[in-house]
C-alpha cells in the first residue's frame, strides 16, 4: 500500500486539518467529536441540515459544507459511521430554531446512530426529521444495508434541501425536498480496481486483469455481477439500461446527470464516459438538463464510475440553480 | 490495462465530446484539426488567449477554456504536442483584433510547433505573443525538454492572463502578467504509481512496492531520485523546501499555494498533503493567501501530487480573484 499518509489512525483528521486551511472561509471543523461545520451557523430561522457517514468517500460529505448545502457533516473512520454524540454535536453546532434536517444514507450502521441521535436531540426539544437515501439499483439487501444503498442522488439531495432551506422553506417542506431527490433518483457503479482501506493495508477485494465488478458498492461491497472488460460505449448503455429501467425514466424525461469518478479515474476517462451516456440518453429520447462530472462520492482510490440519473421539475431545476457555496460544488458565488 | 475507453484511437476525441455535452454553456469543440473554444469567442477588442499541448493532463487545457481564463485549447494526443494547424486554427478562432497570447509549456514539441504557428499567423498579419512556462524545480533538462519543464504554474498564469485580458489590458501588459505568474511560481512532483499510456498498455515506468520517484514529470519523466516512502509529513517536507530553497521564497512572502493531484489519488490523501502543506509553510512564515486543492493538471491515472507555489503581489491578487467560469475553475459566476 502507498499511500500519501502519515499513519492510518490519524488520516481522517490529517485530511480534516487540510480542509478548515484550505477552505476557512466557508466552514470550521471541531474535533472530538468530529464535526465539519459551516462558518456562519448557526444560521437563525433556516433549517439546519446535517449529514454524514464513513470517510473515504470525499468530497462527500466535508466538501459539500457551506451556504446552499449542508450546514454541518459528521465524518466517521474510513467506512465507519459516525457515532450519535458526533451528529448530537452536530445538531447543536446547525440548530438556528426552525429545525434540523438529517440526510442519512441507507446503511445500517448510520440509519442506527442517526436514528439515536435523533431521539436525543428530540429528548432536548428538538425538531429533527430524517431522509434516508437509498437510490442505487445494484441489489436490494447486502451485509451491511437493509433494502437498497444510498449512493450518488445523497449530493443532489443535499443541494436541493440546502436550497430549499436557504429560501426559508420550513423543516417539512425541505425534507419532502429531499425525499423528491431520491424518489426520483437512481444510481449504479462500476469497480475496474478494489480501494485500499488504510488500516487494512491491501485491496478489499480482487479483480482479474480483464474483468469489472458491476453494481460495486462504496464500500467495495459486491454487486450485481462480475463482467469481462468493455468499450465504454456498452458498459454505459448496460449501466443506464438498468437506471432507466428502475425508475422509470422514460422518454420525454428531463433528468440531472451525474458521472462520478470512484477516486482514482482521471478525468479523461469520465469525460468519455459522459460522452456515451449523452448519447445514450438522446436515443431515448431522454434530455439532460442539467450535469455533474467528476469525483463526488470516491471510494478511497478504487478505479471507477458511477451514473446518478435525477428525473428533475421545475421546483428541483429551480433549487439545483440556486447559489452554492462549498469546496466541492460552487457556482453563484 | 483496464480504462473507461473505447478505443485508445478515440479516447481523446471521445473525452472531447464529454467535455463539449457537458459544458455547452461555456465551450464549442471543433475536431480535424481538434480545438476547444470558448462559446463567444472571438471576443471582439479583448487579447485571445491559447494553451494547449498534450492530452492526458485533464483537466488541462481544456477544462480550463470559459470566461476569464482560456479562449481555446488546442489538444494534442496523449503525451503528444498539438500540431501548428491546430493551433492556427485556435488563433483564427479567438481573435478579436486584439491581439493572441500563447501559454506554451515547456517541452521540445510544443514550443516547436507553437513557434510555427505564431510565425503562420504573424505572416497573416496576425500580432501574436508567446510566454512560456517553465516552473519545475525538479531538473533542468530531460529528453524531451531543453530547460525546466512546464506544469503547475500553467495553471496560474492562464487565470491570471485570462482576468487581464477579459479587463480589456493590450496584449503586452496581459503577456507581462502571464510570465510574472510564471516567474513567481515553482513547481515540484513526486510519483508513488506510473499512469499507463493507453496505446501503450502498460505502466510508463516501475516502481517497487516502497518506493516513490521525487521530482516527477507529468509525462512520467524520472525525476531526481527514487526514495523508500516515507510519512506524507516529510515527503511534503522535502517538497517545500526544494520549492523554498529555489525561487527563494522567503518569510513574509504572500503565496498562492496549490496542491495538485496526478489523476489516481484521492482528495482525501490531498487535503493531507495540504495540511502538512499548511503548518511547514505557517512555520516559514510563509503566508497563503489563496490555494486550490484536486485534480488539475494530471499525468493520466498515476497516482501521486504535486505542489505549485506562486509569489503573490497585489495585482495578481486581484486577477485571481476575478470572475472565472470555466468547466474546471469556476467562481463569481
Amino acid at each position: 500500500m502507498k499511500k500519501l499518509i502519515n499513519t492510518p489512525e490519524r488520516l481522517v483528521q490529517d485530511a480534516l486539518a487540510g480542509l478548515e486551511a484550505a477552505h476557512a472561509d466557508l466552514l470550521c471543523v471541531s474535533y472530538d467529536p468530529d464535526i465539519v461545520v459551516r462558518v456562519d451557523a448557526p444560521v437563525q430561522k433556516k433549517v439546519g441540515i446535517v449529514s454524514g457517514g464513513g470517510s473515504g468517500h470525499e468530497p462527500l460529505h466535508g466538501g459539500f459544507v457551506g451556504r446552499g448545502m449542508l450546514d454541518a457533516a459528521c465524518p466517521g473512520p474510513i467506512f465507519t459511521s459516525p457515532v450519535p454524540d458526533q451528529i448530537l454535536a452536530a445538531t447543536h453546532a446547525v440548530d438556528g430554531g426552525a429545525g434540523v434536517l438529517y440526510i442519512v444514507k441507507n446503511y445500517s450502521g448510520d440509519v442506527m446512530n442517526f436514528e439515536i441521535a435523533a431521539e436525543l436531540a428530540q429528548a432536548e426539544g428538538l425538531e429533527v426529521t430524517t431522509v434516508l437515501i437509498n437510490d442505487d439499483v445494484a441489489i436490494k439487501d447486502s451485509l451491511n444495508t437493509a433494502g437498497r444503498r444510498g449512493v450518488g442522488s445523497t449530493i443532489v439531495a443535499e443541494k436541493l434541501a440546502g436550497a430549499a432551506a436557504e429560501e426559508g422553506q420550513p423543516l417539512a417542506e425541505v425534507a419532502r425536498i429531499c425525499a423528491q431527490a431520491n424518489a426520483m433518483g437512481r444510481s449504479i457503479g462500476i469497480a475496474l480496481t478494489s480501494g485500499t482501506v488504510p488500516a487494512l493495508g491491501r485491496p478489499t477485494f480482487e479483480l482479474g486483469d480483464d474483468e469489472l465488478e458491476f453494481g460495486i458498492g462504496i464500500h467495495g461491497e459486491p454487486g450485481r455481477q462480475r463482467m469481462p472488460m468493455m468499450p465504454v460505449s456498452e458498459l454505459v448503455a448496460l449501466m443506464a439500461e438498468a437506471l432507466l429501467a428502475d425508475l422509470p425514466f422514460s422518454h420525454g424525461d428531463r433528468v440531472l446527470a451525474m458521472v462520478n469518478g470512484m477516486g482514482a479515474t482521471p478525468q479523461i476517462e469520465l469525460y468519455a464516459v459522459y460522452a456515451e451516456l449523452d448519447r445514450y440518453l438522446k436515443a431515448a429520447g431522454i434530455q439532460i438538463d442539467r450535469r455533474l462530472v467528476g469525483n463526488l462520492i470516491t471510494s478511497l482510490d478504487m478505479a471507477g464510475c458511477s451514473i446518478t440519473l435525477v428525473r428533475l421539475d421545475d421546483e428541483m431545476l429551480r433549487l439545483w440553480d440556486a447559489p452554492v457555496c462549498t469546496p466541492a460544488l460552487r457556482w453563484g458565488c
